[in-house]
């Protein structure tokens, strides 16, 4: 299967570009008659005016927060590139659902609904409250024998993440992901999409010592020269990506043309970023980039992405846990435009918005 | 007044260290049977270490946090080195109170107590629900002219922060302020008591143009030099703070005599507690530190207090707004102790805490 420019259209929906320079003024005024010194919240500024201009409107309320964790497993695998078996990717999902993952601790905190979504797991899953069984297949097939996917199952991933985007409602949305060695996956898509060394996409993950790193290492570079012609990004998703990234960049690209506000987690929904975001470039103007990580790649992958991440903890989970983590900080910035007091409404002086000392 | 040994020891509290070699391995190995990859949860599971120690508990719950709010006014803001009036003070008072400002926006969102504490407002407040009236005078004395306080209000201040701290509930508070000119308080207790050049304590506050910033540090220089002998903690608590800075340091001694959990806000509070911790250094065990600012002197100041900020957001407003903004992180960290699941009882396999990749 070759896909022409009429299929790309009808898998790939449109994103526009946020820019409005007369909303964006309008929002800054707004910011700039709050109760608070001049740009004296920081960040949280920028992250309110980003709101603002991803919904259009100048009280952005967050709705009903979805957070997304699609699951996957690797053929990969196989090469020993994950010191975990590759079961923990369906236990660690049963986990989620039950409650007892890290993401079910801290969506349950903020109020944040969580959905599992079976992307191509390698065991079979009973229906349960919570699961979307979307399965593409079991696992995919080893990257370093063949492409881990088909051009029909990449596509078919592609279009089912845009389904499971659209049946969710809410206007924010949050990604994360689980597949035991999608870390490699996600290294091979950023070091041929970005241009980057395979060694400095090649993290050490949770603890790999020096000779497991450079088995790894030695891993991916092989996939990668066996993939050598793959260098458009949905040809580069096929051959090097998972089932679970193939539905991100589904459900982002969707996201953004619904023009929700979007989290980005960690390193592996980061790539799958970088996959969306070279399909469609204005997609960056929906994401916030929830953290800075601890695996190597991860802050020469915000680089490439340009972003700017609200925490750096040195997280190193996945799941979407970053995001989850983060998501109060970005409710923050919208309930700053919706709720707070202008200096004239709460009778503060304002000399000019001189600043405090 | 003089204070004797004696009247030191009835007017601060004993504070103990919360190092407990037994107590600590036993969070530690709660954590690592968690289902997640040994330590990939970064600095949020050194926080559920300090949170688990300071309230001795393995499943410690976080309940009922209070934001306490403590204002105050400064005779110093005569010596122009705020570009904000006075009135300002209790005008944000009433604002905050009102539910408009951003610690008001911060607090609600996350279910925590805010109260307000006139330690010292040049202006008389009408009681009203969430105020405290503790005034211990109509603002302090001119810095540049005579100590701000004398013994006897900076020992009044200091019993009634003890006193305020020992009417909330709750195992957390959380500490923000107000005062015009009070980061100018702020940076002649850290230039004295860390022994810091004034040029590196003070800043450009929400954006002093450089004139401006000459003319403060010159005022602070010649605020110090008249002062030359207040060395110790209490005398340059008297001669340098403000009746806010002095209730702070006797809420933050009470709360770690209680084994409550602190958080730090920014610049001002930082300055009292390095005031707090010269008096009993054991009291940093109790303290998270929320974030780091955009004012000049706040990396130094958190190194003096070997501080690790949450978050680093280039916030600089001060009023318990960055500590609000951090909150949802340290209860996280208190979440994962008490709900993640362990690998034994979400049937995870661990392969013995084997990294994943």
């Amino acid at each position: 299967m070759t896909l022409t420019p009429q299929h790309l259209k009808e898998l790939l929906p449109a994103v526009s570009a946020t820019a409005d320079g007369r909303f964006q003024y309008r929002l800054q005024q707004r910011l700039d008659r709050k109760t608070k010194p001049l740009g004296s919240l920081g960040r949280l500024e920028a992250l309110a005016l980003q709101i603002g201009l991803v919904l259009r409107d100048e009280q952005p309320r967050l709705q009903r927060p979805q957070m997304l964790v699609f699951a996957g497993d690797h053929g990969l695998a196989a090469q020993g590139v994950s010191a975990y078996p590759q079961e923990v990717t369906w236990q660690m999902v049963q986990n989620m659902l039950a409650g007892g993952a890290a993401v079910s601790v801290f969506t349950r905190q903020h109020g944040i609904e969580l959905t599992l979504v079976d992307a191509g797991i390698a065991h079979e899953l009973a229906p349960r409250p919570g699961l979307l069984l979307r399965k593409v297949g079991f696992g995919t097939a080893d990257a370093s024998r063949e492409p881990a996917m088909s051009t029909a199952q990449c596509v078919a991933a592609i279009a089912a993440g845009r389904a499971v985007l659209r049946e969710r409602p809410g206007n924010a949305v949050l990604f994360g992901e689980m597949g035991i060695a999608n870390t490699s996956s996600a290294a091979l898509l950023m070091s041929r999409l970005g241009r980057v060394p395979i060694e400095q996409c090649t993290g050490r993950g949770t603890g790999l010592d020096d000779a497991a790193l450079a088995r790894k290492t030695a891993v991916l570079a092989g996939v990668l020269q066996r993939h050598e012609g793959a260098r458009e990004p949905l040809d580069a998703l096929a051959a090097l990506g998972g089932f679970e990234i193939a539905m991100l960049v589904g459900a982002m690209l969707q996201a953004a043309h619904e023009r929700r506000l979007i989290l980005i987690d960690g390193f592996i929904v980061g790539a799958a970023l970088l996959v969306a975001q070279q399909l469609a470039p204005a997609i960056g103007d929906y994401c916030v980039f929830a953290h800075r990580g601890a695996e190597a790649g991860h802050a020469r992958l915000l680089q490439l992405l340009q972003a700017q991440p609200l925490l750096a903890l040195e997280l190193r989970l996945g799941e979407g846990s970053g995001a989850a983590l983060a998501w109060p900080l970005v409710d923050a910035a919208a309930r700053m435009l919706c709720e707070m007091a202008s200096f004239e409404t709460a009778g503060v002086s304002d000399r000019a918005c001189a600043p405090r000392v």
